[in-house]
Order: structure tokens, then C-alpha cells, then sequence
């Protein structure tokens, strides 16, 4: 396992992490003061959203670049399925490649897919699973000419319902089994797969090359909103060392990706003391 | 699998349905209008809880009974590590005693177990669950003396942190394994489960001698409150068909028992009424 106690080169700062994406919240900095604090940091990389980006990804990517720094990411796809996706079919592959354009032309590592919920009146987390498959495998070629991964993102069960019929590492590594392209990836996200003791197996079976994405956070024992009170990391109760134990045992080496959303603690504090949190914690507790 | 459309003689009540549990919700009915409205309507069961009890357990255990009903459980033990658990192992055990013996004297067939979350500090799911095995193992034997099996109920992730480290069919199968006591069983609640499918496959590793319950509700798609916001089957996104399959499959064929919190709608209604759709949606869509 690597040693960052004296190295957070492997850092990634998530925008979201400074509360950039709910109205009031954040410190609405733009992309150019973000790459700057991070570099002053030492940050390795930065994953972005889509908002903040517009027409910028490749001016955005080369700043990002100048300043040292690797771009980690984009969030994300549309939701493919489910209550939240786009009204049709077609209006959700229409985003997703105009997803997929702009983690090209930013050079980003990896795109991130929350895949959205279970179909409305299917009852049918496998039928609303088979509709994901569909649509990823439709976008994998554009992704592979693009250089550009596609990273499935599982998430925490309680979101099963309407943002992500995608819940587990083990149903993800299915995913990309049967999807069966180079481009499939899976992302893996401290908040989504803490309570998960088949975490190692489930990514030895994915192995290295289909791990594109490390996000770190905590859980908080007492959690009061399963959207926007995630924990810093080492102020919950996720096993953070057993867990990266568990990815790089699987051969993963790339970046470890702070996502924070956290509307009532640290969107509401200095983004300069949250990111000098983010550096001290991963050196300590990650 | 059973055939429920003309024969709801397997449908159980677990009280908590008419919201008897939270201060100002629920009808506040008592044990014997509860037994009487169950009975009138051909309920097989009822599944009590500790509060409702006292020190009438016999009573009530007849009672029931002599209704025609059966008693399908007692909820519940304390919780047994973790935040909510009470302050010493001694006072642990002392309740988890008082709980044994209530379902005795009840002559209900299981008693639920919800463990409890993370021990503080430990950031620990393997730990938390040792002294969980710990803690069963001891309770096990007056517990196979007073005829009663212990009931293992693994939660929604979502309560990982506070309420229960014990978080998956997989992993609450092999912590009866660990204990290695027949008289620890495991309870199957749709809520917490509906989203995982390995269930088939974990509840025949477990065979149908160690599952001591099914628990119905649904899992709405835009569930507001993961305490107290539980769907009415039929009402939400789980394949109430295919979980009950897997169940069954297993081997099981004891009652289905229907556990719904929902302070605002359910908990709202005319109990009859509530009654009423149970028994319907358990026909027509379980």
C-alpha cells in the first residue's frame, strides 16, 4: 500500500468539495482560483463538473496542466434511467456524448456515470440494469475514440430508488463483464462502499484496469441528510485504510479523489481551510 | 412458490404498522383490539413489541392464540454495540436477558435482533460485528431454553453508522456460521434488502432452518425519511415477487409479516383502513 504520510502528489480535489453545486452554498470560485489553490497545495489533480466548464474544457485542461496538475475527472453523464433521466432515450444519449466531447477535449482520466434509478413501473432493479448496459455499450465506442474511460459509479443502496439502480461493486463488475468493453469502468467511492466486506474480492474480480476512479470522504455515524452531510475524512466511521487497502490490492494507483458534499460544514467554511483539511487528513487517516 | 391471491392465512402484523411507536402517530389501540381487528380480517400472526408487552406477556401470548392467531415475533433486544447500545456489555446483556424471556412467555417464534452501528472509535464494521458474535453467542443458550430463535436482522446500509453494522444477508449468514447455535436465525426485510441481488444466492447458503422471518413493506423511489418512510407494498420500486422467490426459494414457507413505518401517511390513516390495504396489496402484489 502506498505511504502518503510525507506525499500527497496522489491527492485530488473533487469541485464539488467546495460546495460549488447548490445555490447559497460554496465559494463559487472560478476554475482558474480552484487550479491555483490546489497547485499552491501540492494537489496531484482536479476533477471537475460539467457546469463550471461550458465551452472552456480545453483552455480549462491546458491551465489545469500548466500549473502541474492532472485533470482526475468530469462529473458526469446524464442519468441513463429512472425518475431523474432525460425525458427520452434519445435526449439521454444526446447529453451523454456532448458528456463524453467535453472529458476529451478537457483530457480528462475518467467521465463519471451515475446511472439513475430504477425504471418507473418496472419494480425491476435487473430490467432497469439491462437498460444501463444498453446505453453504456452504445457510448463505449465514442468513449474509446475520445480517450476517455467511463467510469460506472455504484452507489450507497439508499439512493436505489431514483438516482443510481447501480448499488455495489459486485453488480458494477457484472456491468462491465457483459458490457465487455475496455472503455467500462468502475469508479469507487468511499460513501457508496464503506459497509461493503466483499469490497476486496468484488475489485480483485475488476481488476486494475477497470478501476478508474478513487473518491474519498467519510460517513458520519449520526448522518442527517444522505446527500449533503458527507464527513471529512477520519471524522466518520468508514475504515479509510482498509478500504484503500482494498482497491490497490486490486492494482489500482491513480488518484484519490476528495468529494465532499457537505452543505452545513464545510461548504459553509473557508475553501482555503477545507483544502488545507483535505491535505492534512490524507496524509494522516487515508 | 405459495399462492397468496385467494389465501392471506400466512400474512402477519408487526404492530408497528399502525404506528404505535413514535409519540402523537398511531392509534395507540391496545393488544386486544389489535387481536381482534388481525383476527376478524384472517391474519395469521402478530409480531408484538417489548413496549406494548409489559409484564402481560402470558397473557397476551394466550390471547393471541386463543384468536386463532399465532405470535410470529417480539421486537426487540437492545441494541447490542455502537452508539445506541446501552452504556455497559452488563446492561447489554441484562435487557438482551429481559428479551429472551419475554418472547418465552409470549410463545413467539423469534425474537429480532437489530446489533447496532460501528463502536465509536473503532471505525470497524469486522470489529463491531465480532462483539456482535460475541454478545449472540453468549445469549444463545437461554435462548434455545426458552425455545426461542434469535433473529438476526441485517438493515439498509443506510443505518451502517448508528443502528446496525450488520448490513447484508451475506454478512449476517456468516455470523450465524461464526456463532455456530441453532437457535440463531436470520429475518429477511424487504426494505432493507430489496436492492441487492445476491439475496437468492446468500438466503440458500443460509437454508431455510435459519431463516426466522419475512418482513414486507416497499421501498418508495423518493423516500423522504429512511426511519420513517416506508412504502405500502405495491408503492414503491422492490420486485416484492422476486425477493419473496428467493425467500421461498430458500426454503422458507413461514409467515410474511408486514412492517411498514410511515409516520406521515400510514401512521395517519384510519388503523381498519390500513388493515384493509394489507391485506389487499398482500394478495394482489406480494
Amino acid at each position: 500500500m502506498r505511504d502518503f504520510s510525507n506525499d500527497h502528489s496522489a491527492l485530488a480535489l473533487n469541485t464539488a468539495t467546495l460546495g460549488h453545486n447548490v445555490d447559497g452554498h460554496g465559494a463559487g470560485w472560478s476554475p482558474e482560483r480552484v487550479i491555483d489553490a490546489c497547485a499552491a497545495r501540492g494537489f496531484g489533480a482536479i476533477t471537475y463538473w460539467r457546469r463550471e466548464i461550458g465551452d472552456r474544457a480545453v483552455d480549462i485542461g491546458e491551465r489545469t496542466r500548466a500549473a502541474g496538475l492532472s485533470v482526475s475527472g468530469l462529473c458526469r453523464t446524464p442519468f441513463l434511467v429512472g425518475p431523474l433521466a432525460p425525458p427520452t432515450r434519445a435526449a439521454v444519449i444526446d447529453d451523454f456524448k456532448a458528456s463524453i466531447d467535453m472529458t476529451a477535449d478537457l483530457e480528462a482520466t475518467c467521465l463519471t456515470i451515475v446511472v439513475g434509478g430504477v425504471i418507473e413501473g418496472s419494480h425491476s432493479l435487473t430490467e432497469s440494469l439491462k437498460a444501463v448496459a444498453d446505453i453504456v455499450a452504445e457510448m463505449a465506442s465514442r468513449a474509446q475514440q475520445g480517450n476517455v474511460k467511463l467510469a460506472l459509479e455504484p452507489l450507497n443502496p439508499v439512493y436505489g430508488g431514483n438516482r443510481s439502480c447501480l448499488v455495489t461493486v459486485r453488480d458494477a463488475v457484472d456491468l462491465c463483464d457483459a458490457i465487455d468493453n475496455p472503455a467500462v469502468t468502475i469508479a469507487v467511492d468511499v460513501y457508496h462502499v464503506w459497509w461493503d466486506l466483499s469490497l476486496a474480492t468484488e475489485l480483485k474480480r475488476a481488476g486494475s484496469a477497470r478501476i478508474a476512479g478513487y473518491h474519498l470522504c467519510d460517513w458520519l455515524a449520526d448522518t442527517t441528510d444522505v446527500l449533503l452531510d458527507r464527513g471529512m475524512m477520519g471524522d466518520g466511521v468508514a475504515d479509510l485504510k482498509a478500504i484503500r487497502e482494498a482497491v490497490e490490492g486490486a492494482g489500482y494507483s491513480g488518484f484519490c479523489e476528495v468529494e465532499i458534499f457537505s452543505a452545513n460544514d464545510w461548504w459553509k467554511r473557508d475553501p482555503g481551510e477545507v483544502l488545507d483539511t483535505c491535505v492534512e487528513r490524507f496524509r494522516t487517516v487515508c
